[in-house]
């Protein structure tokens, strides 16, 4: 009999899952909503009955084990902590829930952690120790591999690198505080520095027929491609602060490569160029000559699911 | 017969160097110093006649090891990289040197990974997997231990926190670049903070009468502690800074605790309470609980040359 495992993303808008062979290819996959179900038990629930229903369908195939990628995901104790953009409040212990449904082996981690075991397991890092992949989303998140290990800290919660706040930067932050690099450096970000621009700026732009939850970071680069200056602008900001985030990370890390994910990672040179330079101009003199800025080698779509069912084979 | 390995520690004005026993007990120990000896060559030729008349007084003892900690010091390569602090130039390969004088295996690392392998041997870290030293002297440094292990990176380069430039400050630093951390965060930062406290508050104050080279932390700390404005300014300010920069050690590596070591954290109350509560103010919701800011347990004087030593029988 063949082999499966479950990987699940959870993010603040949909729920993804995918059924995982041993090879890494997914058999099948789909996805239920997060935001509609404020009640945890009844997620559960209905999540379970989704994924039971695709099983179904693969009777050859024995289930192995389940991993779950989701912002705040404790590896160490199998709950999800105060997410700020997910709907249950406080502590969900989503690890004991969905092992009484399934009755498998079940492992949690962050989704930046679950995008960097992809990384590793299938993607650009598989012959690197020492990596960050940083997922340039809603948020900013890390996954950080060191010595061919991933960071976890003593109790799960270490990795939160998109919320330093020692940047003395004045943008408020969804967890509450001031400065976090996140408020500049993700999708959501980057929006942000499109409306400070086109608040401060006398300068005509496409964008200024956006509103703000219709504006994306994929709209953005198409304009800053085409020449809009305010779009373009945005990117160099961004790209400049990105790159000082990442020469400090080379500070505390002195990691071979970083890897950029999510959707404003696709935007390609527009944020790499800048980021590459600002990188090596905020590095130390000892960790110029290996910046290694690099895009992600996984499917955006399936990459946190792929790497939360690597978890299955090898629990980091 | 008996075993002794050698402790080692180089800094910036003298290097020290201890005869340790595998209790941790240190037979013997003495000095030379750095800054006298622009040639390489000749400072491992005096210092290893020095260490070597010293063996010479335990002929029951046999030499099983050398543990050298120092500025840059690259565990991974053997070499001392561009060293702002001391006085050869690009890299020197001190491990080959010294297994040349001494015929028996060579470790180096940084001085605060030192000090941080010695709290664990030796101090208040025996019992723990993740937690950090910081070393408040000329420098800011760090030693991390995560999962067990101390945090090197690809190349031996990594934990250089006292680095990181994304905070936005505008001192200038020894090492070229601005807004380190150490600029603030040291012995050195703290005097810098009183000058520019002397230079733009119209207080009086007994530093007044000191020159730059002749003020040190204890004095700033003695002045403090008997009432004086500039100098209790100057503790809460940089109390204040480490706490915001503690803060972000535990968003990245969620210790277990975090140990202050070197001459300003002797300095006591004046510099930890400041610290744990901008800790607290500035840490995540999720690390707030687990704040544990305490003084290193191991005696100043000797806790880079213990811990060198003990990485003669635990290397990292």
């Amino acid at each position: 009999m063949k082999s499966l495992s479950i990987g699940i993303d959870i993010g603040g808008t949909n729920s993804v899952f995918g059924l995982v062979d041993t090879q890494g290819v997914i058999l099948a996959s789909d996805q239920i909503q997060t935001k509609g179900h404020p009640i945890f038990s009844d997620y559960v629930a209905e999540f379970s009955r989704l994924i039971k229903s695709k099983l179904y369908e693969f009777p050859d195939y024995q289930l192995t084990g389940i991993g779950i990628g989701a912002p705040n995901g404790n590896y160490r104790t199998g709950t999800i902590d105060h997410a700020p953009n997910l709907p249950w409040k406080g502590k969900v212990n989503i690890v004991q829930e969905f092992h009484d449904s399934f009755k498998v082996p079940v492992f949690l981690t962050n989704d930046a952690k679950a995008a960097a075991i992809g990384e590793k397991i299938y993607g650009g890092a598989k012959d690197k120790t020492d990596f960050i992949v940083l997922t340039l989303g809603t948020g900013l998140g890390a996954g950080i591999y060191s010595s061919g290990k991933i960071l976890y800290g003593s109790d799960g919660l270490a990795g939160e690198f998109g919320h330093l706040t020692s940047t003395q930067l004045d943008r408020e932050c969804a967890c509450g505080r001031t400065g976090c690099w996140e408020t500049y450096v993700s999708a959501t970000g980057i929006k942000r520095t499109v409306f400070d621009l086109l608040a401060t700026q006398p300068i005509d732009s496409e964008l200024r027929k956006y509103a703000f939850n219709a504006l994306e970071a994929k709209i953005i680069a198409k304009y800053a491609n085409e020449g809009d200056r305010v779009a373009q602008r945005a990117f160099e900001i961004t790209g400049r602060m990105l790159g000082e985030a990442i020469a400090d990370l080379y500070s505390m890390f002195s990691p071979e490569a970083v890897f950029l994910f999510g959707g404003l990672a696709n935007a390609g040179d527009i944020l790499f160029e800048p980021a590459r330079k600002s990188a090596m101009e905020n590095a130390m003199q000892i960790h110029k000559s290996k910046i290694n800025i690099q895009p992600s080698q996984l499917d955006n779509e399936y990459a946190a699911v792929l790497g939360a069912s690597a978890m299955t084979y090898e629990p980091a």
